[in-house]
Parts: C-alpha cells; sequence; structure tokens
C-alpha cells in the first residue's frame, strides 16, 4: 500500500501541481487548501470552534493534550484554524494512501504516529516568477520581495506549529530542485521512488 | 556530456559509497578524500605553499582574489589546506565530467563558473550507526555525540569557506534520505535524472 505523501513547498516552485500528478499517477487522492477548506466547511468543525471554551477539550484528538493546544492559545483564531485543520489532516490520512499539500502535514501525521513520505520542493528565484507568470498573467510588484515574504510566512508557521525547520532537510525523504530538475522529473522521482520502496517492502 | 556532480553528506549516511556508484554507473572519475590527497602530494603544490608569503599572489587562480585568500588568511594552516584542495578541485573539474565527494566542491566550482549537480546525502541517526558498524567494527563511545561532532564540524567547516548552510535545500538539486531510500534507491535517483537532463539537453 502507498505511504501518505505529503508535500512542503516554497511559493511558486510547482510544489502544489507536483504533488497533484504524483495522485493521479498513483491513483490515490489528493487534498490541498482548497480541498481542506470544503471539508471543514462541511465537517460543522468551523461551528463547534464557536463554542470551544466549553466543548474543545473533549472534541479533540488526545494527541494534543500536553501540547501547544491549550485553552489558553486557542483564543487565537490562527490557533483554532491551525487545530480544526489538524483534525481534518488526520481524517483525511485515516482514510488511506494520498498526497497532503502544507499544512504542517508532515509533523501533525507524525505527532499521530501515521507513517509518512515527506517531500519538500523548492526551485530558484527565476523559475518561480517563470511560473507565477503562467498562473497570473502578471507578476506582483517586486516579484523578489514578494516571494520572500510568502515563503517568510510559511517558515514562520511551520516553525510556530511543529518547532521545526520548514525546509531542512533532516524532515523530508526528498528535497528537490524543480527549478532544474523540471516539474515532469520531480513527479517521476517521487512516483518511482515509492513504487520501489512499496516492492521493496511487499 | 554529464556533468560535475558534488556529492554532500552526513557522517555516517553513505554519500560516499552512493558517489562511488554514481560515477561507475556513468563511467566518469570520482575523487574523494584519498584520491585528492594523491593530487596533492603528486603535484608539489604542498612545496609551493611552504613558500607562501613569496609565492602566493602569483600562483593561484585569479577568482581567489578579493576573497578570503589573502596573505593574512593564509598563516592559517587549515586556510593553506583549503586553498590547495580548491585547486585541486578545479584541475579534477577541468578533466571531464566526475563525481566530487566533499571538499565544499559546489562552492569553488560555482565561484569558478563551472556548472554543477549537486546533491545532499543524510540518513537518521540508527541508519548511520548500523553503517558505521558495517566499516568499523564496533562504534565509537557515545555514538550519537560522536556523528553529532562530526557533522557539527563539516558544518562549521563549510560555512567558514563558503558562508552557505550546509545542507541549506538552496544548494543542491537534491537531497536525499539514504536511511529510508537506501543506498541503491539513491544511486538510481542521481543516474536517472542526469541521464534525462542530458538526454533533454541534447
Amino acid at each position: 500500500m502507498y505511504p501518505i505523501i505529503t508535500i512542503s513547498r516554497e511559493y511558486g516552485s510547482g510544489g502544489h501541481d507536483i504533488g497533484q500528478k504524483v495522485a493521479e499517477r498513483l491513483g490515490i487522492e489528493f487534498y490541498d487548501k482548497n480541498i481542506m477548506q470544503q471539508v471543514v466547511e462541511e465537517s460543522g468543525y468551523a461551528q463547534e470552534f464557536v463554542n470551544i471554551n466549553s466543548e474543545y477539550t473533549r472534541g479533540v484528538e488526545q494527541w494534543f493534550s500536553g501540547s501547544i493546544f491549550t485553552m489558553n492559545y486557542l483564543t487565537n483564531p490562527q490557533d483554532q484554524i491551525f487545530a480544526i485543520q489538524s483534525k481534518v489532516v488526520l481524517e483525511c490520512a485515516r482514510k488511506g494512501p494520498c498526497v497532503i499539500v502544507g499544512r504542517c502535514a508532515d509533523y501533525i501525521l507524525e505527532k499521530a504516529e501515521i507513517d509518512t513520505f515527506n517531500v519538500f520542493i523548492h526551485a530558484d528565484v527565476e523559475s518561480r516568477k517563470k511560473r507565477i507568470l503562467e498562473r497570473e498573467q502578471e507578476l506582483p510588484e517586486k516579484a523578489e520581495k514578494y516571494l520572500e515574504r510568502r515563503d517568510k510566512g510559511r517558515k514562520a508557521y511551520y516553525r510556530y506549529y511543529t518547532d521545526r525547520k520548514w525546509g531542512g532537510y533532516k524532515n523530508y525523504q526528498l528535497n528537490l530542485d524543480s527549478g532544474y530538475l523540471g516539474e515532469d522529473l520531480c513527479v517521476d522521482i517521487i512516483v518511482q521512488s515509492i513504487k520501489r520502496l512499496v516492492k521493496e517492502a511487499e
């Protein structure tokens, strides 16, 4: 059985699309921000968190206890959103093999003792600008600063919730430079590595 | 034509052996510490550096100028060794496609405007202990501390001479977890990626 694959990525590196293609090639589910949002809306979790002060301690997964998820922190809306997303990440992962993009999924699933195959995608600034141009028609002003700011946000978010280094090699089985390797080769490396590891484990 | 492949690696991660197998598979030269040492001994560079105060400024490559390689620094024996090794790395690279393990080769060759394919190999502590045991028959005392110290040394050395982060994803096309992927899969990922990139460039 394929593992759960988590994809972390620099802004504009194509990590999202690479993850989507990997999921297609392996025939497994794909979860990104939009799909997660949909799950949250359908789940009623958002509503649950409105009543957080009375309900939270009973509602959450056991592993939350003793972590940063205390009443005190959860008065912060960002923490509430993270807690909801964490529940959704766990639910998605428990349904079976899938690709999850972002959401600190590597950390959340490790804490829940669910095995994952973690990939980090990065690229040089020029490749990322080119990719953004394909999608957005026009580059944001001061594009390099913009990229830097977006990554800084992801880095800080990851650090805050996981106490780990975003992009730090120790967290990932593969860090791939999509600017140099190209999107298709990145997809092939991930798919072929996973197929082979699954075959070897059989 | 194959690029020059540089391999950086955590101590005990198998990066050296992976590099050697990649070189064999691609049919290109392989340079590690021992081979470099031999080149240094045969070259007479060591002798040259004995007379460093009178000879250095004429003897070195142009790109050294304006860098840390000033008279002042080169009174430090470690800097002298680094300068000699840098010359040897450049000479090896100029002979044609090859695999170079360690020696800050990625940085040295970038400064000399020679294209490289940079790989970083890492692994979890248990895999590295196992690998060291195969080689050394017995583990050093406090093996984890020992591994940490060895990597700290490599990290500090790399930082000192390159002003870059050792293992930081931005410096490498591939960061591979050899503990999880296994040595053979790491070799295959590198070889197949390079073959494909060369084919696409033709």
